[in-house]
């Protein structure tokens, strides 16, 4: 079988289905490709059009003068196995099915064979019933979902069609940097097991977040081994669906696909060292925290805030994750003393008092981040008439850029509508930073989370 | 005693403290109550002045030549128990002492002193050690903090300071409409029983949301019995600082006041019917949900959706409420089938496909909840190309309108840009919208929850 290199950096791309209907979805992955700068060749494929969106057409994927690697094809269920077997003759390595209307509709027969079909010309099948992919690296985007992402080094699998297209919006809306997006669908052929492998490999990609309803039968074992060693290197955040019986329920009715026991999943992530989601907000949360900052090497965790509200509220949120603050070094504390009131605190959290003006947030992060005995700070502000919010949130860009980015960081910023902007400003600079103290908290006990289960499946493998 | 009419509806205010500094505290309370609009009359109290923003300036409160309700003062500590003596002789009611360095710094013979002087002229203490207080119907913002807040039902009483003004700017950027703000601060004299039988008369006042750090000494028994009373009526959400034993410590090391055993407070919030929140954003999401909902007459839940997956998410929400999702009435599944694709779904939730085009958010809505068999509504989308965001929010809208506003409706909308400024919309609307399934589904357990809580409450009262 092949390795999915061309999959995701293919030399040119056929688009079966493409149209001189802008609604059809044929049109809307072609317009996607070459709006977002294919670096490849694309070749639309109908037999009755000469030409679109400015490309020479040919009717099938075996007329075009050229190597195809990958067939995109959005053609009726019925007309897809035809498809398959022209561009096996074609050559072609992957055939990425955006079709539904197969196992998830009870149609299996057609899917084994749309499989068997693919197989026999030593092709492999993404999907069917899929909205696509995208691999930033490549500027290649075959799906009907924006037009756009940001670029970064999150892979997001999606085994959901229309929520995983709306959060491939809310990407852009989290400022969460992508490296690939894909779209599994009925997980006919490639699946979790494969896409973890590449991505496992793939040096764009840093951190990996999947949408799983459920994994395919047969592949447990395949998907836990895998999972296993990619978390030694890549955190693995996955939101399950039907976490709870009755969900897994409603997943088993919507997709036909089996959710599985509860238990069964729990016990195969923990496992694989998978950090488990209960929510979209906390595996994007999470995912942006592991996505741009470096592990904690140690548990000495600060957190330094200007008001004891914020301070409570972060330590009942990291006891919640089993984790308990400890006493701040005694160099730090110095160091913090040097400008802070004498009234201020220094159990951890320290609180550098509502009287903080923007700089001591800059001086306070320097601190803490420069200070050998610290491992990873959480720094929290409520909005005061004192600071500026886009004031502190520059300083602590500068504290940490100084610092040299040497240490895990998340922001919690509490307030009105300039916070927002602040927060925003910070998520721009690749800074976790979140608009409450309980998601900056969360976000930070993701990251001990991962360096847990990494150590956890460390040991396992070093006791097989 | 005074009830605290007066407090809130004051015909005259001084503002002990208010100076040419515009950075002193005075300066920019008396500027909030002047440019917030206040419909009373406002007199600056300041020695060596004799006009501030346009004010006449009077030495002390005494000299003021009119009946003063309520004095707000901000001036150094040890000049306080001089300023309540002069308001004592002046016929003041209440005393809002902004001032800090009482108890919280150790100072208690200060402020038990503050509190008997008060008393011996018959005034209430608000404080010390405070941001102020706002009331929106009398347009009193007498506050350091947000100059204006959203107009609404909600009353917001904040135990911690920093974390409270910042928590009032954020109701802005969440859309959340305010009738009343007070900062309790040291809760010397007026504290939340107090309070809370104040907005219990309010008419303005639907919701109360508290940040609560401890109960006073010896008012745990009042506070039971004035919360469930004013939870038959009204919900309460309390933020709990310190729900785990560490955060009770690190709040009792931030306040000195004693945050007290975990398990009491939530047997006691239990009595009370009180919702108890664990972090900032389910407090502000469910305030938001309860603040502009009825309360649902039923169990009969409806979720409508475009997308399965988003579906899944809100049923494992759901459930981990205590909240199981049944069959819907087959008159609703009849209406829903006469636009709907056969593949469409009709367990609950009941999922439209990803074909749906705005209209079908309208009639589906609308289907929903003119339904006499259905009680609740949470609508789910995620966008696709098929429609706008801001379409089938308009839908959602025209929908509850026509169906008279009679059921509780909550929407959750995933995507992109797009979908933040529809979600945004809706809010504005007074429809509780989300960015994610399961903080729709969340909210909407919130309405469930108050329904379930208020209910416990009436069978106890009964047995008593």
């Amino acid at each position: 079988m092949n390795d999915l290199e061309r999959l995701f950096n293919p030399s040119a791309i056929a688009v079966v289905g493409a149209s001189k209907d802008p609604s059809k979805i044929g049109s809307q992955i072609l317009r996607n490709l070459l709006s977002y700068g294919f670096k490849g060749k694309v070749y639309p494929i109908n037999p009755t059009a000469d030409e679109l969106m400015g490309l020479k057409c040919y009717p099938k994927v075996s007329d075009v003068p050229d190597k195809v690697d990958v067939a995109v094809i959005s053609v009726p269920s019925d007309k897809v196995l035809g498809v398959i077997d022209d561009c096996g003759k074609a050559g072609v390595k992957f055939a990425v099915v955006i079709t539904s209307g197969f196992k998830e509709v009870g149609n299996e027969e057609l899917e084994e064979e749309l499989v068997r079909r693919a197989h026999s010309y030593g092709m492999r099948v993404l999907g069917p019933n899929i909205f696509g992919y995208l691999y930033a690296p490549a500027r290649l985007n075959a799906t009907f979902g924006p037009k756009d992402v940001l670029s970064g080094n999150v892979a997001f699998i999606s085994q959901s069609g229309a929520l995983g297209i709306a959060l491939m919006g809310y990407t852009v809306v989290e400022n969460i940097g992508i490296s690939s997006i894909v779209s599994v669908g009925n997980k006919a052929d490639l699946d979790d097991v494969d896409l973890l492998d590449f991505f496992d490999k793939d040096p764009n990609t840093g951190v990996i977040m999947i949408y799983l309803e459920g994994i395919a039968p047969g592949r447990g074992r395949m998907f836990i081994d895998v999972a296993s060693r990619v978390s030694l290197r890549k955190p693995i955040i996955v939101i399950k669906a039907g976490r709870t019986e009755v969900g897994a329920r409603a997943a088993a009715s919507h997709t036909g696909s089996i959710a599985g026991s509860v238990a069964i999943y729990e016990s195969a992530f923990k496992q694989s060292g998978i950090l488990m989601a209960k929510s979209v907000e906390d595996a994007f949360d999470w995912t942006k925290a592991l996505s741009w900052n470096p592990i904690p090497e140690g548990e000495r965790l600060i957190v330094l805030t200007n008001g004891g509200g914020a301070g409570v509220q972060s330590t009942d949120t990291f006891a919640d994750n089993g984790i308990y603050l400890s006493k701040p070094p005694e160099s730090l504390i110095q160091e913090i003393k040097k400008f802070v009131p004498p009234f201020a605190s220094f159990a951890n959290p320290i609180d550098i008092t509502g009287m903080a003006p923007d700089d001591w947030y800059y001086m306070g992060t320097l601190a803490a981040l420069k200070n050998p005995d610290v491992d990873a700070l959480t720094v929290l502000y409520c909005q005061t008439a004192v600071t500026t919010p886009i004031g502190v949130a520059k300083g602590i860009v500068d504290a940490i850029k100084e610092a040299g980015n040497s240490k895990p960081v998340t922001v919690g910023m509490v307030g009105g509508p300039e916070v927002a902007e602040a927060v925003s400003f910070l998520n721009k600079q690749r800074i976790a930073a979140y608009p409450t103290p309980e998601r900056a908290s969360s976000a930070m006990s993701a990251l001990y989370a991962y360096a847990r289960a990494r150590s956890y499946v460390m040991k396992s493998l070093a006791v097989r």
